[in-house]
């Protein structure tokens, strides 16, 4: 079980939650509880750090941030003592949960079990391990990245073989698409790993998407559900295996993200290699680009689009004159567009059903919402379009593929 | 060098705090640096464990509230960099500083010196540590008690052999007396172990009377000086071996104490053992018994009265009663009362000098001070007398003692 932020913000919300380990507990189960720090802790700690320094010791950093969760696991564990119910909290060196030495985005590498097995031997039934952290090599403090916490729930969720990984949150699960957007959003009752996957990667802030690939290398079924809900504990969605889902619809969600941006090199001399020239720069200059689109080439010369998130335009521009002053490429002009929005349709069952792209497509059009950028892949079509058209074209997809509908 | 919880109250005082270590490192010294958690935190920490449970585990208690130093450590190892010096921080498992298991007031075992002197050895100049926390053989954190990092500044001070500890606090050093209560307290320039530990156990805040006795074990000269003075740094109060101090004062400081209680037993009845009837249970009930006297008795009756911190004084009460209702003890009444305070003398002086009593009770005596009780030591007379006459009394004891007074 895992809780976030919001669901550990004060001692009354460590209480509620508490109720909830307790209620599994009373299922007969041992539970390992991950917890995040108290809502805003983490940021308040990165901006000390921030505010030190621009170019700060990750090793330092991570020693400094780490300690919301350290707090949280305490109460969590003194809660549940106070409930009667034997737990102990653990932080990252104590278990060990082992990483890389990547401070700040580490990698988890391996769970130790013996020190929390011995203590469920003795009779504890809840180990409540602080999320987000681990040890490195070198005996220091690291971290997983922002969201973190979801990762460790799943990681100790395969290497202690739970039978479900449940991450409670402020949302009741994940939607078709965002309600904020449209009001016909459904909450799905399950979704493919792979699904998951895409929409986090989209910009669906539900779960970390580390922590969807591990759940789906290990096969550890997720359950997405909301700690402000007290209702039966059968509500959210689960995140399974493609086989566990009985019937799946063709699409299963509409994603959107405000926050991409567009970049064209215009009359950019084309040449063997020139895509190479092109996005070396740029991912050394650490852009990640998303979206590529290379018109015919006219008279040796084309262009070339692409977009990568808004926060990364500067160092794009930056890194494309570079390359051109240094000889690399040759192009006439760099063209910024920020007012572009991300809007892409999900869904395992296009793997084996034609037509959906052209589906889309002629929903947009129906719209008169002009496609900019296309780009696919096995389960996913996105396309860029012009922001303000961004909740027309999400409302005009749900509607176009009737997601308001169950199953 | 220690830095106080008001000394790392924010980033600016742990930027002035980093300075004064800066200089340090400049005049070619390697330097351990001991912090505390930000001014209020651990109290917040304590407050948040308390309402989940009165009666709470002590080891989460520990893992809870050690967490803020270890926030400081990073920070100031952090600024320490952003100013060019090589530093580290290092959490009480890293190092490892080896305590008891006592969790809430461990004692230090030993402190492991092979990581640091490494770091050392490879080029860092500061060592930033967190105050308060250790690590069990169990391999759980500790902590030290209240006050605590003053121990861990002193016990880092014994283990490397440091030429000298000093403790950054909010005053500029020991004075006399309470300079709230005598506009004449004048700083000391040097203190005696032995005057210093008689202040820390009369109320003076200045030290932790622990970190007092360890530094006299193992003879670490301290230093107290104010981190809010960013004048020359031979300022303070060095705490030292008496044969360090070339020519003593008779008396080196009046100490007075409010939260003391007085209680009487009325018509004891007088049989020997009567006093190990007595303090036995209060011993038991946690009743830490200050002064005592024992009226010449009479008829085979005696009336016993004791001092003890005002809030043990319910707990006091009850075991006396509890006694008596066992058959331990045979007396009439238990009179309390609270209106009392305790006013001090201290001074290794005391030792050579004879006449420093009866200069004491001439000048309480001579603003018609009634003298309660009276207890005394190698080195300090105590007396408890009304409250009223507290402040009265310490002015009259800091004129008869030229305290005013230089060497």
């Amino acid at each position: 079980m895992k809780f976030g932020g919001t669901s550990v913000a004060d001692l009354a919300r460590i209480r509620s939650a508490a109720r909830k380990v307790e209620a599994e507990v009373a299922r007969g189960h041992d539970v390992i509880v991950a917890v995040s720090a108290m809502a805003g802790k983490t940021n308040e700690l990165v901006g000390w750090v921030d505010s030190i320094s621009t170019l700060y010791d990750a090793r330092e950093y991570d020693a400094v941030v780490s300690s919301g969760e350290n707090v949280t696991a305490g109460l969590m564990a003194l809660t549940l003592q106070e409930m009667g119910i034997p737990a102990r909290s653990w932080q990252g060196w104590q278990v060990p949960l082992r990483t890389t030495s990547a401070h700040g985005a580490a990698r988890i590498e391996e769970i130790g079990r013996a020190n929390i097995d011995a203590k469920f031997a003795e009779g504890m039934k809840v180990a409540v391990v602080a999320g987000f952290q681990g040890i490195s090599p070198e005996g220091r403090i690291t971290t997983l990245g922002r969201g973190g916490s979801d990762t460790t729930a799943v990681a100790f969720a395969a290497a202690f073989g739970a039978i479900r990984c449940d991450i409670y949150t402020d949302v009741d699960g994940v939607y078709t698409t965002d309600p904020r957007i449209s009001r016909k959003a459904r909450r799905l009752e399950r979704i493919a790993f792979e699904e998951m996957l895409e929409l986090a990667s989209l910009g669906a802030k539900v779960l970390q998407t580390r922590s969807v690939e591990l759940a789906m290398r290990y096969n550890v079924p997720l359950r997405v559900l909301s700690s402000f809900d007290d209702s039966d504990a059968q509500s959210g969605t689960i995140v399974c295996a493609e086989e566990d889902i009985m019937e799946s619809k063709v699409v299963a969600g509409v994603a959107h993200s405000r926050d991409e941006a567009k970049l064209t090199l215009t009359a950019v001399q084309d040449r063997p290699g020139i895509a190479a020239a092109i996005f070396g720069p740029l991912s050394e200059a650490g852009v990640n680009v998303d979206m590529i689109v290379q018109n015919i080439s006219e008279h040796g010369r084309t262009d070339m689009t692409f977009s990568c998130p808004t926060d990364q335009l500067a160092r794009a521009e930056r890194a494309m004159r570079a390359a051109r002053d240094a000889g690399g490429i040759a192009f006439e002009d760099v063209l910024a567009d920020t007012e572009v929005a991300k809007v892409s349709v999900v869904g395992i069952g296009m793997r084996s059903h034609a037509g959906v792209a052209s589906r889309m497509f002629k929903a947009l059009a129906d719209e008169g919402i002009n496609i900019k950028v296309i780009t696919t892949s096995e389960i996913k079509i996105s396309v860029l379009i012009d922001r303000k058209y961004m909740e027309l074209a999400v409302q005009a997809l749900h509607d176009a593929f009737e997601l308001h509908k169950a199953g």
